[in-house]
């Protein structure tokens, strides 16, 4: 099968061998696949993983259990071993023993097909588009803050950076009732936040007004800098992107003013499909582009030019 | 009167104005001060404080409201505005307008007097002695912990760092019934805390296997770094120590692991208090030396030492 591959050096798209559904696995027809931060991160070098890319899918199960046969689905992407402590705490997604699909030891959703655990399946309600469905794994892990800091409706939120994550998140805050204030530098972006009710500004008309929630999504160091200024003291800053630099941190500013800093990164699905069946979150206007899956190469690429959000690699 | 002063480029004892009770003040009579991990840092450049340094301190009220006077006290270090948001919500420490006695913009208590607000004084309980009573300010940081963190019975607490504020905290996280393992690096530090039933073991010894809650109290970059490893995922790491060092830090482990990473500084004084003067924790064995105020600067140089502990400047 066609499948887009990185071995270190280059980005190609490639004849692999078809995937496997050994026991309790599945094999997914895939779709559509997302390309998303991690994937550019990887191509700089970002946990190391040579393989074929990808971990936002949506798919047919081609092979697998009799029940799952022929169902349209998606599919969470760190492959738990089931049987450590963290899995008997339902945290799969820290497993030590875990493989990452398309990011650590398991091939990724930019092929023709791709195999996964059974139980990392979920069905994609009916009604719900592919396109809409493949944003089930950003979109959760923007809920996956709502997992790990208490937002209550009079919160203050502050949102740095207008990607693709930061307009997830702003979305999910706002929905769960916060006072969202998002800070970016795209005048389109922040105008797809305001036709939802969402306050938006660009960063050079920003009072600098610190909050008591802020979340981190440029994935720069400077922003993360901006973002311990802007927390105010006993706040809690949400550090949601991973990137490959190592900021020289001056940590004194996080003691002095009690800053409680929370990293967070993927969630699980329900909540997010259950968001996206009922509309209310808006995620079709963050496609940029389609790049079928022949010139996938191509669609990573694309991802890194400055103002695209999701670029979708399609069959 | 007779105080330490340090002026950005030595440390002198020399005779400054006596300190006045303005409206709201007292001027509290000093009897002990202690020396602190953070008036090292000053001399080393933190916080750019000239003045009186000591924020640790017993006295006798010697001018202020009549309710006051003669009583035994000690006094928290925040002087703060009493009229923002932050003092609204009962948060005198974070107050932006505050003054932080022998830290930030108030002459501090290594003299012979100090003046301090009223509403920082708390009464020592009869009883309990003036060596003891010195530490309720470290004591209070060590339980402000509590405040920020919900650390469980069940809860296995890693504490890295046997110095003063190390110790505290092991003691007051085990009187919380947490299960606590400290690590450090001297053995008869270690061993006070085995006479408590606290688990203690020298770093050549520890098996480097990561807990839930994580206390760095070492107050060095490279402590940071091994607390962020003895994390366990989605568990918190509890930041207590401020250093001038601004370590190049990595974050993706934060994120990647879900760590939560919670800045702690100062503590409200009556838990501290309180445990004193049950004896439920135990400080007079961290006093190593009892220095003149006249010889004040050498206590300051006797704290830097290896091995020593906490250094009382007498009258």
């Amino acid at each position: 099968m066609r499948a887009l591959t990185w071995d270190g050096a280059a980005l190609r798209v490639e004849d692999r061998p078809e995937p496997v559904a050994a026991e309790g696995m599945a094999v997914v027809d895939v779709h559509l696949a997302g390309v998303c931060a991690t994937d550019v991160q990887i191509v700089r070098g970002y946990m190391g993983f040579h393989g074929v890319l990808g971990h936002e899918v949506v798919g047919t199960v081609q092979e697998g259990p009799e029940a799952w046969l022929g169902k349209r689905v998606t599919a969470e992407i760190n492959f738990a071993c089931g049987r450590c402590a963290m899995c008997a705490r339902g945290l799969g997604r820290h497993c030590p023993g875990r493989t990452v699909m398309g990011i650590l030891g398991a091939d990724g959703a930019m092929a023709e097909r791709v195999a996964v655990p059974v139980a990392n399946l979920h069905a994609v309600p009916e009604g719900l588009s592919d396109e809409a469905a493949v944003f089930a794994e950003p979109l959760a892990a923007a809920f996956e803050i709502l997992e790990q800091v208490h937002v209550r409706p009079r919160t203050r939120v502050l949102v740095l950076g207008d990607g693709k994550l930061g307009l997830l998140c702003a979305q999910v805050l706002h929905q769960a009732g916060a006072e969202v204030l998002v800070v970016g530098r795209h005048e389109d972006k922040l105008a797809l936040l305001r036709a939802r009710g969402i306050d938006a500004v660009l960063a050079s008309a920003w009072s600098g007004e610190p909050a008591e929630v802020v979340v981190e999504a440029t994935g720069s160091p400077q922003g993360f800098l901006a973002a311990v200024r802007a927390t105010l003291p006993r706040g809690t800053l949400v550090l949601k992107s991973t990137f490959a630099a190592r900021p020289e941190v001056d940590l004194a500013p996080l003691v002095v003013n009690e800053i409680t800093l929370v990293g967070s990164r993927c969630g699980s699905f329900p909540p997010a499909l259950r968001a996206l069946a009922a509309g209310s979150v808006d995620v079709l206007p963050l496609i940029s582009a389609r790049v079928p899956l022949a010139r996938a190469d191509e669609a990573l690429r694309l991802a890194q030019q400055p103002g695209v959000l999701k670029v979708l690699v399609t069959q």
